[in-house]
């Protein structure tokens, strides 16, 4: 099928941008050296890719429907839950199905206790200066000990260190990631266990410690990750269709807004105008300062490129793989939702 | 089933809100006055509860697929397309099936002749001040000569003042709805036809011209409505789960975030505490200043109010509509993607 017989909105992936991106990371951070992180794509179809070509065997996920998807695609050879959950039944059957090594954040008594009841091996979550999950590095052995005194395999540590990723400045990133590290470090000192997991595409080549580097953006990327200095090439793109313009005032519409773009970092880039705001349904833009002042023709297509590839890829139930015109697979988003 | 047994994250519908926001519409724009915009809920089995409860049987939809389905529930009478579509193919088979009584919006000869090749009636949409879709009121007799030329039956206009809905000022949003309907009433003077559909939930009971009013938001309502003085309850919730706190710190963290919530209005609300930041799957929350001090445990329930109820609704597969704690109705979002 041609691209451009797809009904819009479509999410498209350029086939070659996409193995680029998986070589290029593969050769900095081969097979288990990375633990690519399925909320980036939400897609059993794309992992089975990874896996393929990148030579990845061990994923981590961010909700319980990542993890049963991924276990259930035959992909469960050694998944980490990166997150906490209280969902402590539904981590049992997911364990009790026996089709994966399931591996589970705490970092809490009371995640530790889920962990136990569904007979999950725990990773000790320790905060490295992202406000978010993850104990005190002071208290990361005391959380080891709980585990270990229920019987749980204590596979080590993780502390990703979102606020640093996204920095612009290399040579800062990297110094804030070693100021990171010094703390997961600390942890891991009185955790144990062979698994240190952290970090995220803006910092997957500037960790010398961390066993694993946990990333997933890499692999599609958008024009938030796009603005630091990394070797991965847009791969997604949303294909859509001019349904308005207005020739006297000088705007056109497309027909994307905010149901098919995760809105957090902004509105998405249309190469060659200026995207002026997004609604439901609607994308409205206007020429570039420097661009073609004739506006597109009605019916034509154009292509914008998400801000945030996670939130983005989860307004959408299939993402088009294409080589050149040619669609060439089909994958479904078969992991969105929880 | 309890409403807390449900898995988190869960977008609960709190059914005395909703009835009291269908009520207090419904007395002010009985009937036809009325056009309810399903894509602020993209439920067939919600709008089936709206046209029973409120009495309205005409809507109109923003999206192929939510004609398609509302024509399938049975709930086909009167359905505007009120946005323009380049998809002759589908449009065609839609009108062909013949569940429905199908009406779309036009602003251009390229619309006209889709809407032609589908043998669908029309409505000339109108510029009317938002920077979107729309040909300007001078421009609406010709858009309907070639409707007619092409032997289309033209139903009348409509004009989208959503610049205007969400002014904070009564009586200045009046004045503005005002201004609108005055090019409206132009394009419509040129145009003819018995349908002048404008509005919204913020100027629902400001049209005194317009014939019909096309709000959505009013069902469930969130944060960015509330603002203004309206008398419609916040009828929607998101469920979650505290995941883990930082007692030394003082934060906590719940299980949803940016995957769950339209976030183009910003941060949804945590009543009792301050929201910090959204991530993929996480809200790091505060304690508000002149709130408890004590963060919850963790396992405990909260619930999040979104800011834009359109894009929020979008991201999940149901609404769980409540009595108290208890849930008395699952209604599939079965209207959305496209």
């Amino acid at each position: 099928m041609n691209v451009h017989d797809l009904p819009t909105p479509a999410l498209v992936v350029d086939a070659a941008a996409l193995d680029h991106n998986i070589d290029t990371m593969a050769a900095v951070r081969p097979g288990a050296a990375l633990r690519p992180h399925v909320k980036a794509f939400k897609s059993t179809a794309m992992a089975r890719h990874l896996a393929d070509r990148g030579g990845h065997r061990t994923f981590c996920c961010a909700t319980l429907k990542e993890m049963e998807g991924m276990a259930a695609a035959g992909l469960g050879e050694d998944l980490l839950l990166a997150n906490e959950t209280l969902d402590a039944d539904r981590l049992a059957t997911l364990v009790r199905r026996g089709d994966a090594h399931v591996t589970v954040a705490v970092d809490s008594p009371e995640t530790v206790e889920v962990a136990a009841q569904a007979g999950a091996d725990v990773l000790v979550d320790v905060d490295v200066g992202l406000p978010r999950c993850g104990c005190l590095p002071e208290e990361a052995g005391r959380i080891a000990d709980l585990a270990r005194a229920r019987g749980l395999e204590v596979r080590g540590v993780m502390g990703y260190e979102g606020h640093v990723v996204a920095n612009p400045d290399r040579s800062r990133r990297s110094g804030l990631v070693e100021e990171c590290m010094a703390l997961l470090r600390r942890a891991h000192d009185d955790v144990g266990g062979d698994i240190t997991s952290a970090g995220g595409t803006g910092t997957y080549d500037l960790h010398h410690w961390a066993r694993e580097v946990q990333a997933g953006s890499y692999l599609l990327m958008d024009t938030h990750y796009a603005r630091l200095d990394l070797p991965f090439r847009q791969a997604l793109q949303l294909m859509v269709t001019v349904t308005s313009t207005s020739p006297t005032k000088g705007w056109g519409v497309v027909d994307a807004g905010l149901k098919a773009l995760g809105m957090d970092h902004g509105n998405p880039d249309l190469p060659g105008w200026n995207v002026f705001f997004c609604s439901d349904e609607h994308t409205t833009f206007l020429p570039a300062p420097d661009g073609d002042t004739g506006l597109p023709t009605v019916g034509s297509r154009l292509w914008l490129v998400p801000a945030h590839v996670d939130p983005t890829v989860a307004y959408h139930e299939r993402l088009y793989v294409t080589d050149g015109d040619d669609v060439i697979e089909t994958w479904d988003v078969d992991l969105r939702n929880w």
